[in-house]
Formats: structure tokens, sequence, C-alpha cells
């Protein structure tokens, strides 16, 4: 298949030489030079610029970092034109990027009228995730058009959920990484609570896994040093999923819950946690750091 | 086994009749005429008084409603003399009461003073799991005193945990309670918000159980009516464990943590939006109702 | 002076008509039938259309429900034309709607080029300010600008504060008025646990007023019904500042402080608590009516 | 007038002091050495005891840190006896610290039985306030004994509120100091979200001081370096109110709370903010520093 890929960072980049390895043309392009030398150093084809790459392209992939690239990348503004400009009726876009499910749904109906299909289907499962192919995909927008995706998502990710129309990955996403944040958080409080207590933690966690306790944060993810083995925890909160990130997508669940008129106090909460949490210096530090919160 | 069981509640009157079953000999008491009456009649042998159901005892077992009882029965006060004065030397206290450990700890420590061993011993599973006995144990003492209750305990429930040292039982409940209250709180806002953008309550937990946000409120016990069957929130909320009961243990939870200066801001907000809940009438619905708080 | 006022609802309308009587030519306009005819028939002169309105007007100003209707007037979209388009070189625009600071300030850059000058300019005072001529404004602006509008502003209000470039009006309102919310139930948490302890509630309210719990919603807006009069608290919660208002500034301030990196504990949970109370029924009372979340 | 005091701390020390300078017979006493070596060297006479401080004592006063203090020091327990066993029948008991109203209770009806009158008198207004005798009461008990004692609440202080009967003046105390707790925290974060938009502090913090925003912790304390000349956060939050008194306060607010099942969202909140605060390494600082959560 005749591939566009547009945003070639830690996410895009391994995601685009997936494609590329499966034996599929990828043209691909990114605005950074730095990214554009290191993944041609890798073998992929660079384009000269978004609309090059798109060039007779039967599906464009974009993995961008927030909805106003997503906005700009597409429809244009000041000199620029949009990529809907460029890209060929009957084509399928599918944006990887997470970013607000409003922006998702403009963006799916503007294309809709140039007869060219979308897909927004945001990744969760990391860099670590993007390397190995194992990303979880969800994806908002029409079944037909998940099903020509598939064969491509299957060489990026292992899950693939059909989450509804335009713009249900997104919101899909955001509700599962709000529910993360409060799952870690409060599973740092009660391991806190437990070893204020005295408690030994693994104990602990023991009991509430397998009690109406049980998480995921708790479970594959546990916040406390020296509980499990191979968790950002047990490496110093080196590695997986960054504050900051986590601190992106709580705002989007916020901004999401705002103008749906959606009272969400723990979600709410979380943002601003993390937030505080970031300004006192661990932003680049493992989202389960938030420990620290709460135990020295 | 000579056993002494008091407190016939809801939960303690079936808890004792399955010991009864077992061929164990059970004296049991109760301060409540229509309990006494109502578990004399299912087959019971009612003691005249608490001190006269733990006369010649091996285990003494209580299900209390607070930690006022629980102090008040084994130390006495005013003019009544308490329970410990009675209880035979060597014997084994069990109480399954949910109270505060540091009268778990009092406890304790007062009875080995006359080489009466106690076990902090909190449930979990409701009057269902009470009847079908298949409760969950948490449990506090020493291991030696845990393997002899461990037989009786086996005859009233299916999990029995050793969370450690005199009050671990107490403490490894509210902290799996509280952390309980806040995944049935997150995924109420998760779901809510998701249902506000018009995606389907089934497939959205679908994902979140099979992605990061998985957890025991949305799998087992999801509070959003017809997402699963055979819940309380398919039944509008009735049976289950009440929003009182919540509130008791996020209450004991918040006691705890002010106590040792441990920070527990979703679990403290929880005890808040609990009480809350409470005062506008949700006191005798399940938890899981909390649900209604976001979504009507 | 020639005054364009556009958006004749319960706030515009009686604004309208203070600067009419003070013997100002004022051309007004409402997309509502409902609104012409009844400001109409106090004595407003209705244009035919927006654009009519502004024609030859030295002043513009409007008093708009949300952003996107600001937006939408003056940018145009679909088939409609801006009104940018058609105020003249050299008028004013002062906006008195309460909309998001980065609408403000993107109306402010736009017309900037058009050499048109703007003020945001929100209001606080409710109906009645509007009525009495008592309002406050918040200014966002050019100092020059803001003294051409102060005449203005004087026949509509009383306290007029410059809190200084485009969009800084917007920002001190909603950072005011999420202050208010915090306020507003901080005092409602202290006085219902006074109560719960048997304090009378006027006592409390007078030893915290001379106290460091002094602050505006005790003082002068008390929640608890009885404690001073003249409130919304002591006539059933009705009129006042209603919580679906509440509601909307605090979605504002939310999505500013998710927009800027700013973790807000306080005004996250009061947008959410909030948003549950209205919820729950409450969405027309006055936002003191948050009180009964606390005490029944 | 014979006065007994125990309890020679940072605020007991100088009210002593203050007592002593007004020709009072003072005669104190405290646990600590160093205490009493400091305070007899400020010319302060120093009893052999707590017993020996009573004897003959018309008036007792306590200044003690916590409820179990002033549990163990009237009511005795292990070898100890209480003091209530040696204070003359018709005296009056005036307990300035800041315990639980529970306390205060218990304590006042055990003296009643022995007709020793009995006073919860907390004050706030810090070691300054101390020096300066120009602390703040709050108390509970009968309005005769407060007339007793008021020329000697004079001699320390400056303000003295009747809050109610027995354990009133424990409430007031915590229900004002979670109130300023809020606003604190409230202003903290609106002058933050104010910044992060460009706008001047001074300015904001007028705007709302003279809108609906204004409050104690905003115009008096403010918690922004160089707003207000004078405060805490001007000195880089050295002096003031510690960080870890405030989390005491809020300990003893939230005990309460849970005793008398009242929902304390935003105080809940504000307890475990601080306690995260201290544990940041902020415990000694003002808790005006709370500012620093929100703004780097």
């Amino acid at each position: 298949m005749k591939i566009a890929f547009i945003g070639l960072g830690n996410m895009g980049g391994p995601m685009a030489l997936n494609l590329h390895r499966a034996k599929h043309t990828v043209n691909s392009f990114d605005v950074s030079e730095t990214a554009v030398t290191r993944w041609r150093n890798e073998g992929l084809k660079i384009a000269g610029s978004a609309a090059e790459s798109v060039f007779g392209a039967e599906v464009v992939i974009t993995m961008l970092p927030a909805s106003q690239h997503v906005d700009q990348l597409f429809f244009g503004g000041g000199a620029a034109v949009g990529l809907l400009d460029s890209i060929d009726a009957g084509a399928l876009v599918i944006d990887c990027s997470t970013i607000a499910s409003s922006t998702s749904k403009k963006l799916s109906e503007a294309a809709a009228k140039r007869n060219i299909a979308v897909l927004d289907a945001p990744v969760s499962g990391g860099t670590t995730g993007a390397v190995a192919a194992t990303l979880t995909f969800m994806v908002g927008g029409a079944v037909q058009d998940l099903e020509r995706a598939r064969p491509l998502l299957e060489h990026m990710g292992k899950n693939i959920f059909h989450a509804g129309a335009a713009g249900a990955g997104q919101t899909a996403k955001i509700c599962n990484n709000m529910l993360l944040a409060i799952l870690m958080i409060g599973t740092s409080e009660a391991l806190a609570l437990g070893v204020a207590n005295g408690l030994d933690p693994v104990v602990l966690s023991e009991i509430m896994k397998r009690s109406s306790g049980g998480n995921w944060a708790l479970e594959k993810y546990n916040p406390m040093p020296g509980v499990l083995d191979n968790t950002p925890a047990s490496r110093a909160y080196q590695g997986g999923f960054g504050t900051d990130l986590m601190v992106k997508d709580l705002s989007l669940a916020q901004d999401n819950a705002t103008g749906n008129h959606v009272g969400t106090p723990l979600g709410g909460l979380a943002r601003s946690l993390y937030a505080a949490h970031s300004l006192n210096g661990a932003g680049a530090l493992d989202f389960s750091s938030i420990f620290k919160m709460f135990h020295k």
C-alpha cells in the first residue's frame, strides 16, 4: 500500500518504520530536521513536504503532538494551505495523535465532503510499544474504514478497539487515562496509609489485588519501589509514561468535561495533583512517581 | 470446640449459625431481644449475658458495630465489668468487627497480659457472604493464633489473608475499602464522561477493562445500570454494600490518616462525596449509586 | 454619542436602556424576536441587523452568552460575514460578555489591524446591578481606550477596574469568581461543621468574620438560611446568582487553567461540586444553595 | 489572684509572664527542664510538680500540645494521679490548648462533679500575639465562668469570643482555621491563575479585594511574595503560622467532621494538600507557602 506518514517523533518514527519493514511503501515527513535525519538513516523515505508525502497515497497516517498541530496541518491557516486539499479523494486518513475529540470530529466532517475517510486512532503503550509494535489503538470512525485500516494497525499494534463514531477513539482514550490517573493516585494513597501503619506493602498489595481494591495500577504498575520488579517505581521512576504526558491527557479530559457539563471531582483533582507534581520538578519522571507525594 | 459468639446482627447471626451447623458448640449472645429471638428460632443456643456466653469458651468471636462497642464490651466502663475479666486464660478472641486499628491494638495488648490471644479479623463480602460462608477475612495478629483460628474461619469464609501484627487486619480493610471507593467514583466519572460524548457504556467498559483503566468496580460491579447483569446498578441500586457502610469505612480510614499524618486527597474527597450522597437520601442504596452524582 | 448595542438579554437590555436614558443615541439589536419586542416597548431603537446597528457607531457594545457567539458575531462563519467588516475604523468595541480570554485577545488583535479598538469588560452584579446601574466592570485593554469608555461605563456601573491588557478583564473575572465559589463552599462547610457540633450559626459567623475566616461569602452572602436578612439563603435561594451561571464561570476558569498548566485543586473541585448540584436539580437556585450539600 | 499555669511552651510561657507582670500570683509548671529554666530566668515562679502548682489556686490555666496531654494531665493514667483530684472545689480551669472538643467536654463534665468549672479557650494569634498580649480567645463554657475569666484573659489577649457551651471554643477554632486554610489555598490558586495569564498580582489582588473574592488571606496575609509588605510571603515564608500547626488544626477538623458525618470536600482536601506540602519539606514554613504548590 502507498502510505504517507506525517510526524516522526518518538512515537511516529518507530510506527512508520514498522510499516516500512512490513513492505509497505511509506513516504514520510516531519518538520524537524533532526527527526528527518534520524529516520532517513533508519531507512525511511522522506518527502520534501507534507503535501508531497500524500501525493498518490491511499492511506495518510499522522502522529502529531496536539490539537492545534492537527488543525494547522489539515486546514492550514495564515499563508499555509490545508493538507486536505492535497489528499486524493477516496483516501483514508488515520490520525493517531491524542487530541480533542471535537477536533477529530471537525476533521472527519470536513474530509467527508471531499470523499476522504478519517479515523481517529490514538494509541497507548508508549515508545516501547511503538518500537515493539504492541500498541493499543482506540479507534473512532466508520466500521468499514476501520476494516480498511486494520491490516496496517496490526503492523503497529496488538489491541485494536472500535470505540464508536468519529471522535470516539479520543473520548475512549481520555476516559481511560483519566481513570488510570485516579487508579494510580488512589493506589498510592492506600499503600502509603498501610505502610504508615506498619504493613508490608507486598502483603497489602497482594490482599487488595485479591479483594475489591484490585486494579491495573496496583497489579501491573505498582507505584511503591520494590513491590514489583520491572516497574518504573523500581528503577527510580525512569522511563514509562511521563508525568507531563499524563497532565496533557488529564487536561484534555477536563476540557471535554467542562464542555459537556460533566462533574469529575476525582479526575479534576488528579489533574491538579499531577500539575503540582510537575511544577515540583517531576515532569519527566514516570507518572507513578506521584507516590512520592504521599510517602517519602 | 466451645465457642462464644457475641453480636448477632445481619452479619454475626449467619456467621454463628454456620459454626453451629459445622457441629461446634456455640454459645451466643446479643443485647437486642429481636436478634436473640430470631437466631434462637434458627437453632442457636443463647446465653443470658455476654459474660455467661464466654464461660468455658476456648474461642470468643465478636461482631459488633463500632469501636466504642468493642471497647465497652471488653473493658467495661461505668458500672459494667469488662469481658476480659471473664474470659479464660489461654482462650482466643477473634474480633470480626470493623473498628479502629488502635482499638484492636489496645485490646490485643490488654488481653496478652491475661494470656488471652486476640486476632482482629474484619470481613468483607456482606450479608450474602455471611450466609453463604464466602466471606473474606483480613487478619491481624500472631501467625500461630491465625492457625488456631483458621478451621473456624473456613466455616465462615473463603479467603483468609494474614495482614500482619495486631491491628493490621483493620488497616488492610480500610486501605482496601478506601481504594474501592476511589475505584467506584473514578469509574463512575469515566463512564459518565464517555456517555456524555455519545459512547456506548458497554463498549467503553470493555475497552477500559482491557486497558490500563481495568479495576474491580468496572469489571465486577459496574455502576451504570444495564452494563452488567446481577449488579446492584441493574436492580435500582438495591442490596449490595450500602452507602452508609461505605461512609463508616471511609471515616475510619480518614481518622487513621489524620492520626498518621498521611495525605489522602482522593480518599478524603471520597468520604465527603459519599457523605453528601447519604445526606441527599441515598444512605441505604448500594454504594455504586454514587454514579447518579455524575449522570442522570 | 452614537452607540450600537448588540445582545438584549436580561443583562444587556437594562444596560442599553440606561445608556438610552442618559441621552446617548443607542441603536440596538438582538437575534431574539422576544427580546426585540420587549426592549422596543421600553423605548429602545432596534436595528434590522447587527450590521445595520453598527452603521456610523462610535462605540459598539456587545453582551452575548458565550465565546462562540462573540466569535461568530465578529468573525462570521459559514455564510455569515463578520461584524468587524462593518464597523468603522476608529470605533471602540466594548465587549461585556463573559468569555474565554483567548477569544477576547483574538478579537482585539484582529480589530487592531482595522484600527478598531477593543475592550473586554465583563461585569458582575447580576440583573439587579444591570437595572440599577451598579455593575462592576473588570476591563482589559489599553488605558486610553478605557478612558474613552469610562463615561459610558459609568452610566451602567459603579466600580470600574482596569485589570491589564486585552483579555485581562476576562481573566480577572474568572479568577475572582473561582475564588468566590471556593469561599462559598468553604464557608458552607465551616458553618455545617459548627452547627453539627451544636454551635449557633449567627455566633459562629460573627466569630469567623472577626477572625481569620472572614470573607465576602460569610459576611455579605451567608449561605445558611436565617443568619443574614436579604440574602438568597433567607428566601429559599431564589434570585441572586444562579448555580448554572457559576458552573459556566468555573468552566471558563478550568479551561484557562488547563491551557496554562496551572493546578487548581479547590477551583476544579468547586466546578465538579457545582455541576453535581446542578444535575441534582439546583441549576436555577442561587449559588449559595450549595450549602444544602452539607446540611439539611 | 492565685493562678496555676501549666505548660510553658512558646505560647504558654509568654502568656504566664503577662499574668505575672499584671501582678497576679502565678505558680507555674512544665515537664521540660529547658522551659522551666528559661521562664524561671524571666521571673516566673516554678512549682515542683503540676499538683504542687495548683495547690490553693483559684484559677488553673493550661496550655498543652494535644488532646492526649490534656487527658493525661487531668485524668492521670498508668501510675499517675489525675490533676482533677488536686484542684480545689470552686476553682476555675481555663484550658487554652487546641484539642478535640470531645476531650474538652469530657473534662468539663468530670470537673463539674467536683464543683470545678472549666472553660475551653483555644487561642489564635501565634507567638507574636502571646508576647504582645493580643491573642484571640474562642471560649466554650458557662457565661458566668467566662466573666470570672475575662480579667485574666484580657491580660493575655485582645479579642474574647464566647462560642457556646463546653467544647464550643474548640469547635469555633477548628471551623475558623479550616476555613482559613481554604481561603489561603483558594487565594493562592486564583493568584497563580491570574499571574499565569500575565496579570499583575497587585492589581488582581486589589480587584478581588474590592469584589466578591475578598477574604482575610488575600487582604491581610497575601501568599504571593511582594504583594503586601510585612507578610511571611514577603520574607521567604519565615515566621507566622507554621504548616505543621495548620496540619494539626485541619486534622482536628477532619476528626470532628468524620465523627459528626459532615461532608467537607474542601476542608478535607486542604488537610491532604498541607500534609503533602509538609512531606515535601515545608512543615516549618508559614502556611501561606502553599502558594509554591501553584506557582514557582
